[in-house]
């Protein structure tokens, strides 16, 4: 049985060596599903809680098609059903009684007001953050972080460029630690208003676009989520197209072998043009192909006491 | 791995021997579970995804329980999910995404608006058209043939009434497919609106519904559907229902061992009144039972690569 | 193959012995749970309808995770979908439908005006009472008494108190039921508008809460749903608080080895203070536990035709 220890909140606990062996065990478990998508590899029996109370079908079908994959049977509650389990409940109160139903583990996606930190200690199974508020998105980093590994073989030095809003980006809260754990190098290029007020140490700061493009490994396109900015009045999605977008003619600076790269889902004419979905370094589609292998293998790492 | 050559969309491309077979395990599939309900006959492990773009509940539960009885998961995404995976994606992008997902085959239920056929060569897994817009739904007229193949060990020759929404109706449109495959006579009654421009070559069209009932070996009566009518102004539901409701008395016109079916939900009181139920040619939910076992054949052939 | 005669409709039917036989399979599962929760002990293939045409998230997960446990699909009809199938068609339609999808057996949470017993007397498999109006609530009762057997090993002339709206409560009315069967002692205590008309044979009423609580070996506070009482213009939150409402205080006269319950959700600050979650006598969270185990013991025994 996991125990809550076995979270992952953030990617902060995982040495490189265990998210390598995840890796493999990711690739590995897609290499088995072309060889025989029919066969059963089902290994494990019981329930998983899927909180998803932040509205999300990709990563929420992702984390379903992994537990189903490993045997276990995902346990929906959604927006839709409320943010609460019941009328009058609050979040923590909604998810004790659920660990009182005795799923194996969690996955929570919340906002970053709810403190999962402090949910965490009240549990005794595990919790796998799903996304939490601009916090973080750990498997969205690792699922790309693999992606990456599953092209060279390594990670180490990778250079990979973080082009949009950065600043209230999850997924690159996440990444900012897995650099570290992995050793990969972070560029950042945005308009000021999407760059955090601090750039953190070792990260490379790009003046424009193209700079960045021709020293990147990989490059992450974020999505424009207007909704979270207070300096909307300031901005011009037409300005950001023009100087941010990636379209076929700004990929020409981009190196052959280099990765195009986007956690989804896509604002097409803003931040991608969709004729680049046809370029051979786009692998977004890769990285959701990726993402449930990545999870099953977490799932299975968890099941087994190895995290 | 089923490609997606093994798509169901039409029912064009089977061959009167492969529905005969289809109708045969769908058969022995319901007669092994009246032996043993609770037996395991799961044969298959993995996901498949569930796209009701358009509201169901009957057709998406049947679907639902044909996956769970052949060991498949069922990812279900609904209406009330908005038509698309994610805010701003298209239908397009989103069945990509979850084509990346790596769900065996999709079952996909939308407008006629949308393009199964264009998805389709792009998507490298089947498709299970689930009901599509007025162009068709295989599964519901395969399910209907295989109720009157249960009753008389054949369909050739078999004489098939439509009453109502003939026009409008995709269970029609598939029963066209579907009776030059397998040899049976298709005949039409309803009032002139509901009666499609142009009748089809071999269809028989009948003056009154006595006429058509005294022919029938099965009548299909049909939904009316006033939203999709632009007509509506000139219908009127007491004509309706006066002329073509079907009623123990009008079934005094049909043969002893005829059938009444219905695609259901059914407008009681208009195409259909309550009373018929109780009459022993009544099969309608004999339709519904036959239906989960049809659609769990289907999946299983798709499963083997028989299609 | 379980007959509808099975149903748990009431709980009149059962036997002292069968409730016994029941909670020690229930608290047998727990166990096994708790040695190996990885560990398969799936017995049973096939799907469940699960109809919540009442809102339910937490009797729905339970039901839900029961039925995985025993190896059951879940098919969720939720009253998001509306209280019918599909347009136009009523309960009983949905249900008769339904059926016909062959499920192997049927939980239903719906309000006081349908009749499940017309209901049953149509179907061929099972019905399981998953909250009916406020007519009865019969798993929620059993595990409310699986818990104090728990304790004790017995439940004859233990003495439960139940405190607030008595009334129209759902639970309550199982539970005079389970008493009759099981032997134990019913208490009551509310203000005066919250207690039925005619106080049934046996149950003894106290004038205030202190008296109850010095008698009882459980006790269960009921939640306030205003929304059920049309005396509201009568009702004082602050009054029902002061006079009903459980706190550390109150609790000083209930025994040391008492229990205190509640069929949950919890009005926090009304029928209880979150301050008695650290009192070693509250197992609220164990009955959610217990309520898993409970049903999926009760499935079991249906599907093995033990009901």
């Amino acid at each position: 049985m996991p125990s809550s220890k076995s979270s992952l909140i953030t990617l902060t606990n995982l040495s490189a060596k265990q998210v390598g062996t995840l890796f493999s065990k990711g690739l590995e478990l897609k290499k088995k599903f072309n060889q025989n998508p029919i066969a059963s590899n089902h290994s494990f029996k019981g329930n998983a809680a899927l909180l998803f109370l932040e509205p999300s079908t990709r990563t929420r079908f992702s984390f379903e098609s992994a537990c189903t994959r490993a045997g276990l049977h995902p346990l929906l509650l959604d927006g839709r059903s409320g943010a609460s389990l019941e009328k009058g409940e609050s979040i923590e109160d909604t998810i004790l009684n659920i660990e009182a139903l005795r799923p194996l583990f969690f996955v929570i996606r919340c906002n970053g007001d709810f403190n999962l930190n402090d949910i965490q200690k009240k549990l005794s199974v595990p919790i796998i953050n799903g996304g939490w508020g601009m916090r973080g998105h750990p498997t969205q980093a690792l699922l790309d972080a693999m992606t990456i590994f599953e092209k060279w073989g390594d990670l180490y030095q990778r250079q990979i460029l973080f082009v949009g809003d950065i600043k209230h980006s999850r997924v690159v809260s996440s990444h900012l630690e897995l650099a570290k754990i992995s050793g990969y190098k972070i560029g950042f290029v945005a308009p000021k208003n999407f760059l955090p007020d601090v750039i953190p140490d070792g990260v490379q700061l790009f003046k424009n676009l193209d700079e960045g493009l021709q020293w990147a490994d990989a490059v992450i396109a974020l999505r424009v989520q207007n909704e979270r900015h207070d300096e909307k009045s300031d901005f011009s999605l037409a300005d950001y197209r023009e100087n941010y977008g990636l379209n076929n003619k700004r990929l020409m600076k981009l190196k052959p072998n280099s990765m195009v790269m986007h956690p989804g889902p896509i604002n097409y004419g803003v931040e991608i043009e969709s004729e680049i979905l046809a370029d051979v370094r786009s692998v977004i589609l890769k990285q959701v192909e990726n993402g449930v292998f990545l999870r099953e293998a977490l799932i299975r790492d968890l099941m087994n006491g190895a995290l």
